[in-house]
């Protein structure tokens, strides 16, 4: 029997024991092969992936050390008494050796998978196995399978009165496409109900999450988020606090550091998170261009008819918007240029970036349309209505005041830098994924005041030696980090 | 900067870096989101899966902690000052990509993958998608280029002089089948030279390693090796000193805890093996049967047509002999027991199971009909007359002498208790991986005196209350928890 030991390292979504090459009792050759080990306490049981520890420091000879994940998973005090078996993988995976050699699977036997991803009983790598399964093929029963299997799987949330829920959803790839902050604003004026929650950015400059952070505290809870709703008939908090569709945050964390993208996986993710949240009307934005995540017209089509087929049969009402994301979206990159923007759109300040304020009223004008009292193809002209009215400006003060203060004041990094144009000519493209890139680096979103001030669009004449681009940091690393990167290539095409 | 610091951790053929949560001039959120992060320090560079951790003590605030094998492969001195910056994942990932996608890989594509695998930076779950791309589908062009790439990214052996230098390789699955101890002193007492390395089981409950070393030393140095060969013709070593397709061994570390054994990742991890390790001519057996790894004579013939297909491009001369794989070979499962029937089949003792040594002969005549010398047909007599002469024997001896004593004297398991037949009757069957998984819970091999000697075989006949076999173990627990396992199943079938 070994005493277990929470170990003070995450070791991120996976459960891995700690064992002292030593260990009493036990030879760990017996489960390196397998490259896990079974634990077993009192009825308890969790599966682990298996490091060695050499440093008796760490984990003595009569103990067994678990991440935190693990530990909590595992739910038993420290020092409780564990004994170790060679592992029994999860039956489910047998579903998984099946799908790789060529088998479609029910959607009874991916709830079998999904249960066992959310119980944390997949390793990666194993994880990693039924990822690149589904990526070499996936059909559309099996993608609605695995849709109602993630949804399943969490907690889901539901709001009061019989009318429509309402929410939008971008694909993402675009910097700036910050239309969320300005929708839901003119949606709730309007008197529809939208729930808006968001993810901080993870690879990207920033996420609605960081940038409403500039405005307003996010870090909401449920049952406040129901308040917010009853009372504002919006908001725009983090998504963080909501248990929905866990497994779908399990496999993101396989996902995305593979890089693996495929419309299923892409459909199931998003309509499992609305589902769960109580959505009952989507409207789903896909941007279309040569940086962006989907690059032409077909592929953008193939993804809205697998939304919709899915969609559906899920009782949903969804639409599709297919939009232009051939450039950022406004002028600002990063949480607090981000913004600026947003909140010139919503004062209606002359100076507003008027591709931000167009894309955020077609979409607005389409979810208003969700309202059967709305007259089919007035709905642009209502959310105009709302938006020059002040009305939205009024809306989002009210979230904003709900939602309390932001955690920090965030200012504008004081380190500034322009990126002057090589010729005379004009911008004929700017390159989605290098600037965000570049703001990144420069800090966003982490330091909330750094990112990238977009002084040119795609179309405006420039003069040699005339600022493309102003770059915004708070620390010096970061300043010549994102400049270096900057004069490697900056992103903008002047011809 | 942070300080580099050696953790005695070892996270099993992966590179893992261990950030404090609150390090000093990084965020560790920048790199969560892609589960790596790439150290940079005088040129060198290194990347590496990301685990954070929240204990001091571990890793302080101004240092990175990187485990055993990461620190080895950065190949820096701790306290050296390290820079993190952003992961960028392997150039040759693309291609994996491409290969999910439905692409089939040229031989250069495969050998950067294989490169950067070698190389460390791959993570495991980026292996896994590899792994099961290729168990997707896998042309025979890419089995050869995938075995070719595997030779080239390690180390190969040659031996002296023109003629054939011969090899023999199970697929493995069948307990008791050590019939490589009695072929390599045949082999070598009729002169052609055979270096067999062999390795220690893994999920088994002996391989010929932990069999060979009841007997002998088998922790040979490759030198040592040569010299052997020189004087005594054979050898019978445990392979891990010999880094021979090191590319094979970390794939194999993913392979098996995902259990996605294919016949084209099957034949690359043999093949690329032994054209390393300097064999010529190869004989690869292949056992049949309902609970081994090839269960019909259809695959079987598949299976040997790939290996075919693949060592003639190789330029090895290669001969595969199907083989009855319906049950165990000998009596002994486990190395003690295992040992001593090799022993008795080499010393002729009238009571030496006669499956094992039938078998012996035949795989040894196929071998000896690689030389020129032998005529068509003859192999099998000459084998005989070896064996039967004491020849085989007295190299066995010679071979022994030259390796050493076993670092242990071990001894058969001196508890033991006898698993009786439920009804009188015939035995039916025999289930391997049954009889592999009891007598590996006995002990089996890390206690060598452990395992199961079976009484009864396919076809004898039984009464009600005799005993089937006899399971010994060494310690009360390992003892116990055969026994439970033997009594919810035993493996038999008695009809």
């Amino acid at each position: 029997m070994l005493t277990l030991r929470h170990l003070a390292i995450d070791t991120v979504r996976e459960s891995v024991a700690f064992l002292n090459r030593r260990c009493t009792g036990y030879h760990v050759e017996d489960f390196l092969g397998l490259g896990r080990v079974e634990l077993r306490s009192g009825g308890r049981s969790l599966l682990a992936v298996l490091n060695i520890v050499d440093d008796d420091a760490i984990v003595r000879l009569d103990e067994i050390g678990l991440s935190g994940p693990a530990f909590r998973q595992l739910a038993l005090a420290e020092g409780s008494p564990v004994h170790l078996v060679p592992p029994t993988p999860p039956e489910s995976f047998e579903l998984v050796r099946a799908k790789v050699g060529g088998a479609a699977l029910t959607e009874n036997e991916l709830a079998a998978i999904i249960r066992d991803v959310t119980g944390q009983r997949y390793s990666k790598i194993e994880i990693a196995a039924f990822l690149i399964a589904c990526a070499s093929f996936m059909t559309t029963a099996e993608v609605l399978g695995l849709t109602r299997a993630m949804i399943a799987a969490g907690s889901r949330l539901s709001w009061d009165g019989p009318g429509p829920v309402t929410d939008k959803h971008c694909i993402g790839g675009i910097p700036g496409n910050r239309t969320s902050m300005i929708v839901v604003p003119i949606v709730a004026a309007h008197g529809l109900p939208i729930p808006k929650t968001s993810s901080r950015a993870i690879t990207s400059p920033a996420g609605t999450a960081d940038t409403m952070e500039v405005l307003a505290n996010v870090d909401v809870p449920v049952e406040r988020m129901q308040a917010l709703v009853r009372e504002a008939k919006g908001c725009l908090v983090w998504g963080g606090h909501v248990r929905l569709s866990p497994a779908d945050d399990i496999l993101i964390s396989v996902e995305r550091p593979l890089a693996i993208d495929t419309r299923e996986q892409l459909v199931a993710s998003i309509l499992s998170k609305k589902v769960a949240a109580g959505s009952t009307h989507l409207l789903i934005d896909i941007p279309v261009g040569p940086s962006a995540k989907i690059r032409t017209a077909g592929e953008a089509v193939r993804l809205r008819k697998l939304f919709e087929h899915v969609g559906d049969r899920l009782d949903l009402t969804l639409e599709v918007a297919i939009t232009d994301g051939s450039q950022p979206v406004g002028r600002g990159i990063g949480p607090v240029l981000e913004a600026r923007d947003v909140m010139a759109v919503l004062r209606s300040d002359p100076a507003a970036p008027a591709d931000l304020k167009d894309r955020a009223l077609l979409l607005a004008g389409r979810i208003l349309e969700f309202d059967s009292a709305v007259r089919g193809g007035a709905g642009i002209r209502r959310a105009r209505e709302i938006l020059e009215s002040g009305a939205a400006l009024a809306a989002m003060e009210r979230i904003m005041a709900m939602q309390g203060p932001p955690p920090a004041v965030a200012r504008l990094g004081s380190l500034a830098a322009e990126i002057a144009a090589p010729a005379d000519g004009t911008v004929a493209a700017l390159d989605c994924y290098r600037l965000a890139r570049i703001a990144r680096l420069a800090g966003a979103p982490n330091d909330k005041g750094a990112g990238i001030d977009l002084l040119r669009k795609v179309g405006d004449p420039v003069r040699r030696g005339e600022p493309l681009y102003r770059i915004h940091a708070g620390t010096n690393a970061d300043f010549t980090f994102a400049q270096g990167l900057a004069a490697e290539d900056n992103g903008v095409r002047v011809m």
